[in-house]
């Protein structure tokens, strides 16, 4: 199949080569020339812009916006809106909220498009992994990209099968590494709780492996300190144990290139689906204290003191003329 | 190597098998006759006791130890303290709490006989897969075991190698499935943090399929409600997505069973280890928010209503007369 590419980071570069590789055509855009360059290079059709794009990849098209979530998304979006019309399919690939895919389905279906939202894991090891998506939108619109779909997620056999899995219950694209969540917005709502998970998921090693650093503390007695090697037990822990991930591969890769992780400030960014995650949460009232503590922990490693702490400080001094001492 | 074997439940009796698989002597003991009889059937010597298990072990002897943790392993190691002498090696590898293995360790030193404690996790998959285990104890006791070890772990090759792991700095041991953690205490002490770290993984992905289904709910607009496949998901996520886990293969194997989970209660019991975790936190004075939130939802798993849920609605009555209304 053709099918134009908008944005060619790291993500919208790795899913243009897959494809390529797949056989199937990619028209590509990017404000950066470089990186358009370096794609054309490998096989694809460069276009100058959105109007370039579109004449080159002939009517209707597929267009998949692979930007940044918020505006660059939202302005391409609406930008290929204004030109599109029967049978074009926009498809967003990026992490946008999931409550703009069915206000943006909405629109587009008054010209006679058709909107999908892809949530895309995988990240930089994509390319060769295959990427795991999870896709919103119209069922025709759906189908028909499927070809594009199949090419990009990992495939069958690349991971083992699950005991007892009845097919004709479920999605058997699911198997392939790709599913048919919903109506619009579905994608992108089933990726931004796989990211919430992923905070969690995060954080539950992360204060693990505080726990072990901190064995070796002297505030403890000494027959009870450890000096573990942090290192080794990831390792160890990737084989045969219960908590046994790819986020534990990442982290021993991280601990193998240096036990300290010097070159870490400790301040750690978050990037908009943790937060949503915990407002559906709300929205739903259920529960998430796990999610909504692992986000708050990147909240806190973002500053050295809150006002908050000083807060505190300022209250023991207030009923005890307690002084914070060094600890 | 010819090994004691005391406790064929589940675990001990998959250890017995794999190391009998590859060629050591087991010599078993458990209070179940049956159990005991089925491994003897597959090739093990039964012993009627710890006197006849030393007799038909010979001195010095291993011994491993693989009962509940508690009064049943504590009463199993103080008989075998009561009899062994130098060169004796008791290996507990079940889950007691670290500081009791610094105590052992202790007494057992002034008989001259060594202590060995083994974090064991690979569950009833262990069998099949290998163990993977965490060691603590003096290197002469652990290396001398190392046969034994080696025969227990997965294995080299079982698991791809993490890149850029400097061999020469760490255990190689690791890459097997094993490592010697440091001394009496440290094997149980680095388990433990592995089950603190396994609750709170566990406690994620609950919030977030709770909160997957929790979209179907009739208490959101119509349009933002999705009536979501939790098995296609758990499905998709397992094929190269960052969450990838075998606690997720573990989810998926459930939900493909049944999605909705009737066979079971919700009332989730924790085995000791998840407490321990947040206690060793609290000495090192490491915040644990993630960890210790996925413990405290195992309490809260296990009674319909807190004392404090009625207090919240007395003093809602008290300021505002409100009644609690069904939600």
């Amino acid at each position: 199949m053709k099918i134009g590419i908008i944005g060619l980071g790291r993500m919208g570069a790795g899913i243009a080569r897959r494809l390529m590789r797949a056989g199937h055509e990619a028209v590509v855009f990017d404000r950066d020339e470089k990186a358009m360059a370096t794609l054309a290079a490998d096989g694809a059709v460069a276009a100058s812009g959105l109007d370039d794009l579109r004449a080159k990849l002939g009517t209707p098209g597929i267009y998949w916006v692979m930007l940044p979530a918020g505006d660059p998304t939202e302005q391409t979006v609406a930008a290929i809106g204004a030109f599109c019309g029967t049978g074009d399919i926009v498809i967003d690939g990026g992490n946008s909220f999931y409550k703009d895919d069915i206000r943006r389905a909405k629109t587009l279906a008054e010209k006679g498009a058709l909107y999908v939202d892809v949530g895309t894991s995988g990240g930089v090891w994509g390319l060769e992994r295959g990427f795991c998506m999870m896709v919103g939108g119209d069922k025709a619109a759906v189908d028909h990209i499927d070809p594009i779909l199949a090419a990009l997620a990992p495939g069958i056999g690349t991971i083992p099968r699950t005991p007892g899995r009845i097919e004709e219950n479920e999605d058997p694209r699911a198997e392939q590494g790709y599913i048919h969540a919903g109506p619009a917005g579905a994608g992108h709502f089933v990726k931004m709780v796989h990211n919430g998970i992923e905070y969690g998921l995060m954080q539950a090693y992360a204060e693990g492996f505080d726990i072990l650093k901190g064995k070796a503390s002297d505030k403890l007695p000494e027959d009870e300190r450890f000096d573990l090697n942090l290192t080794d037990i990831a390792e160890v822990w990737r084989r045969g144990s219960v908590i046994s991930s790819w986020l534990l591969d990442l982290t021993a890769i991280g601990l193998a290139k240096d036990q300290d992780l010097a070159q870490f400030t400790g301040s750690v960014a978050d990037s908009g689906e943790g937060q949503w995650t915990i407002d559906a949460a709300m929205e739903e009232k259920v529960p998430a204290n796990v999610l909504t503590a692992a986000l708050f922990a990147r909240y806190r490693s973002r500053v050295d003191h809150t006002f908050g702490d000083k807060l505190l400080s300022a209250m023991r001094f207030g009923f005890g003329g307690h002084v914070e001492m060094p600890q």
